[in-house]
């Protein structure tokens, strides 16, 4: 591994492999914070475990946490001054090498060095910082977001626990009216836990100015809980047991004054309530914006989750004989065509979101570190953001399990590997917001997307108003009739493959911005008619969710495709571009493929085309099956968190 | 629950409610093997705990399979004067019942009971019924299969362990050549196994026979193993913890010569081999065809796990509120199309698998009990028992994922079921033939069902022949031309909702029936033409994988529909037929939705039609959103077995 490492941390050299050229090439920006992050990630101890008894992995990922900060993978995004260098983007790299540990550790991390440090950070003010971002830095004082509630996951704006303000002693008064306000699923809580970030319905006067955030102490440097509050522990979990995940209540717990954190709300001694930002709603979705964070280190743990799954089903499979002719050698299993189907296209669409997540961050980066980062730009990252969590959370269950299949009884033995993966991003589709809430969130942005400024509308009268102007716009835009014709499929009753061959990217794209563009009119249209026919706009939107679903993954789809096209132009080396072309190309005829009736449905592909389109992903797969192990071995995964016996490294 | 359980063991009373008897129907011909299944799981020992340490969790589950043996549960199966009433189709009954408690207890229980049971009684003769049944039938002598080898998992053929026949001392030497050779995952071994069921390949005096079984003591009677064997320990797996998986090598182990399981061939003491079987191939599809069992149990274990988790997460569904109108009542999670979505059309596909498996179950009895069974039966049996293990496992794993994600956080803590159902069902896609080999089997079965005699060609052979001679049949046949005539989609430009309503059950199966009849045609034509331009048999198969793949599926569909049309006909019941006939509308439609693009692509339905059948299966979402309480609490899982605490019985 040491040579190796070598090679890959040296100067660009022109006669280094071509796995090594796409494993940089992949490796991107931050390409030296993961070579740091593989170095430290190489040691034993982050060696995987199996049938640890839960308290064990609890400690062991506590003790991974302490490890990391100490070589400083985790504080790299906070500010100069308190451990880091405010790299915003290179943090996000630096987890996604975590991510191919224990995924434990990673969320504890994640929680604590990205959620709870955001919280402190961005939420509150200097005297926050200067109180905990310290202890944050080392997790001596280790943290939890505590905004979850036995009643409320998804819709975090109907919490219902209080924080009142008592004028007469200039303290909040934090209280869980009824079991349904119970925090509940709280990580890093049960055992660990020193300070959480509580969000509550601020209560100033008898005024309700909905959720805002305080910083608790839970438990003291003796691990006391505080007396006002009950930590209960969730116990055992599907995956992710070194995590502590609890749930709490509180009894009336009195917290000073300054420990609402009041970047964007305050209250003074005598009660009163101040805030720049007027709108409640834009208010809480200002203070619910900085936790995006977790959306997009979760995206990129799936990616690399699934990166990990497909290494070890690919080396198997490039090892494995099963069957074969009469009295011949049996064949490689990933000689099958239908051993390719399963894992090519799943490796395809893992390096498409490598690089739609390449974006991502250094959107990420540029939100959190630019002064005057515009509104539009922010609305545009929340919704790629929450896009991306959507797809690289199912991506990542659906390969790992594809994956777990291809390696038959072998893959269900703890020791290769595939229990951990499946069970520890199982939770990847309904955390930090469920998947299904975040696709009718994506699809809302872009019918609002087209407004320019938010009216007092509420958000549901908005989407109903926009899409009503949306529709306006659409129909007059000639760009899409156009369009239209630039994409539209013969009327041939037969399809040369040859025809299919020489479709170029352009013809990829513009099938998935035509599904798009049509799929956003449509449901502008059902909006408008609904509203106009006299239905409240919530009705009028919950009737359409099935809609609004294939609006919001027509639109991930296109910008995942348009993302890898635009990195693959980036890329210098002939050879590697050819490799990246190819996979590409498998990528998004796999997605027209896998989506072809709705193409069918709509007049845009001819059956010919179709059936002509089946094939081409037929044959790339046999082309991308020569690449295969090239294209795993450049992910970089060092050996020891691969783990997986039946997976060794190619000689 | 004990006055409920009376009523349902109560005689028929016309005032008993709609669910009671929806459940009677359901259980159908082995209703009071169901209910006495459900009494003895109904103990609280049997409720499901988590968290159990492996070892502790193999101990409860040999603990309870010896609970089940005792009060006769796992010995139906069992002929007379064993303890049984070889009742084999009231045995998968009774097996379904306990797999809706621990699945690590139900596969203990299918190896031993089920496997080595079959074996011993369907492979060895009166001296081993003698030696071991009793043994068996009270679990004092745990039993498991030696068969898959490291090297040989799905490829049974090509077992590579030997036992070879010593001429000088009338015993067999069992041995295991490589470590390729070395058994692996043979559940009960690690642990508890005292006898093996050892697949090796037969050589008498030169000759290999092919693979024969033989009953091994592995362990005596203080659990001692056996001089000449070595048992090494799976040690953690993904799920199913409660079985002890193991590694078995052998270093010339001598065995007796009446070890040799002889029924179907027979080694004299002078070293002749004998068999009524003539043809080696049929020889080794022979005495591999008892362990159908298996796969006749998972396809049952399956259909009970998916209707665990649609038990919680439809209860779960109707309780739990999440968003609403500004000021309103939040609503019901089962309210939103997306939540019915992703559950219902579930629902639906497990009481269409629930009445599949009825048919197989009694086509099992009689393969089993019967004296005269037609081959041509027994082929179809097989067939059939090997497409809907596919069908039911990944129908389960699909399932159980969608059921979890709708439970959000709450699905992710172990207490509410979800980890164990999805871990412990994981391995059904793989084990007893992995889903994709037997999808081919399934095909070339659909391919050579058409022969009535099979010659002297080999499998592969025989495939390119039958392929041949079936597509000159199908190109003669006029029902194919008449069938399609009356499917054929009218061309209009719209299909109104009402069109699409009234389509009936003959239009819904005829579409399945003539995908299944093209597909298996256009199969034959491919290998046909291969094989007239001189390919051999096995490349030209292999490249048809993915058209093989297609064809078993459609196959699958069309009898699953099939199976749920004809239970519904024998239903007296108006109101519960009429539920019957919507879920079976949802379960149709949905069917063909999924595959719609197959449909467009051959021309046998528009555009319109398409859209509108899409439109057809939210309305019935819509319908069946309110039977879908009844609906899951039809299926009569105990309280005990369900245990989430999120999904407490419906008051």
């Amino acid at each position: 591994m040491s040579a190796k490492e070598e090679t890959v941390l040296g100067t660009f050299d022109p006669g280094v492999s071509k796995v090594e050229l796409l494993r940089r090439f992949r490796d991107g920006e931050h390409a030296d914070m993961r070579d740091h992050g593989r170095a430290i990630l190489s040691r034993p101890e982050f060696s995987p475990v199996t049938g640890l008894p839960m308290e064990q992995h609890r400690a062991r990922a506590l003790a991974q946490a302490k490890a990391l900060a100490e070589k400083g993978l985790t504080t790299v995004s906070f500010p100069e001054g308190y451990g880091g260098s405010h790299d915003v983007g290179g943090s996000i790299a630096a987890f996604e090498m975590i991510a191919y540990g224990d995924l434990s550790t990673w969320v504890k991390c994640g929680v604590h060095f990205g959620l709870v440090r955001g919280a402190i950070l961005y939420l509150g003010t200097e005297k926050h910082h200067e109180r905990y971002l310290r202890g944050i830095a080392t997790i001596e004082l280790p943290g939890c977001i505590v905004m979850t509630e036995a009643g409320h996951g998804s819709n975090v704006q109907g919490l219902r626990t209080t924080a009142t303000y008592d004028v007469a002693t200039g303290e909040f008064v934090i209280d869980t009216p009824d079991p349904s306000a119970t925090k509940d699923f709280i990580g890093n809580s049960a055992r660990d836990g020193r300070i959480g970030i509580v969000f509550a319905r601020l209560i100033v006067g008898d005024v309700d100015h909905g959720v805002h955030a305080l910083a608790v102490e839970l438990r003291d440097q003796h691990g006391q809980v505080t007396e006002g509050i009950t930590i209960e522990d969730c116990g055992e979990k599907l995956g992710l047991n070194g995590v502590d995940n609890g749930r709490i209540t509180f009894d009336r717990l009195r917290v000073p004054r300054d420990a609402l954190l009041d970047r964007y709300a305050q209250v003074s001694p005598d009660g009163e309530y101040t805030s720049a930002i007027e709108n409640p709603n834009q208010r809480f979705f200002t203070m619910i914006g900085i936790l995006i964070n977790g959306r997009v280190s979760i995206t990129g743990a799936g990616i690399r989750a699934s990166e990990s799954a497909l290494t070890i089903a690919v080396r198997y499979g490039l090892a494995r004989r099963q069957f074969g002719r009469p009295g011949g050698e049996e064949e490689l299993l990933l000689d099958y065509i239908t051993h390719q189907r399963r894992l090519l296209p799943a490796l395809a669409g893992s390096y498409a979101l490598h690089f739609a997540q390449e974006a991502l961050v250094a959107e990420f980066h540029r939100a959190f570190t630019e002064a005057d980062y515009p509104e539009a730009d922010r609305r545009r990252f929340e919704t790629l953001a929450a896009g991306l969590k959507v797809a690289a959370s199912w991506h990542a269950g659906a390969t790992i399990q594809a994956c777990r299949e291809c390696c038959g009884g072998a893959g269900y033995i703890a020791a290769n590997r595939f229990a951990a993966l499946k069970a520890d991003t199982d939770p990847f589709t309904t955390f930090e917001g469920d998947n299904t809430v975040l696709l009718q969130l994506v699809a809302k942005s872009l019918l609002t997307g087209y407004k320019d400024q938010f009216g007092e509308l509420d958000p549901l009268g908005m989407v109903a108003f926009a899409a009503g102007q949306l529709y306006e716009t659409l129909m007059e835009r000639t760009a899409v009739r156009a369009f239209v014709g630039r994409v539209v499929d013969e009327l041939a009753t037969t399809i040369r493959d040859e025809d299919v061959d020489r479709l170029d990217r352009a013809y990829q794209l513009g099938l998935l911005r035509w599904r798009e563009e049509h799929q956003t009119a449509a449901l502008a249209r059902r909006l408008k008619r609904g509203v106009d026919g006299g239905s409240d706009p919530y009705g009028v939107f919950t009737d359409c969710q099935d809609q609004a679903v294939i609006l919001a993954k027509a639109h991930i789809d296109r910008v995942v495709l348009e993302a890898f096209d635009v990195a693959i132009a980036r890329c210098e080396d002939e050879a590697v571009k050819d490799t990246l072309n190819r996979l590409c190309d498998l990528h998004a005829l796999h997605t027209i493929e896998r989506d072809r009736a709705w193409f069918l449905e709509h007049g845009r592909m001819s059956a010919p085309r179709a059936k002509a389109i089946t094939r081409a992903v037929n044959r790339l797969c046999r082309q991308v099956r020569e690449d295969a192990g090239m294209l795993v071995e450049a992910f970089g995964i060092p050996e020891n968190l691969l783990g997986a016996p039946i997976a060794p490294a190619p000689s």
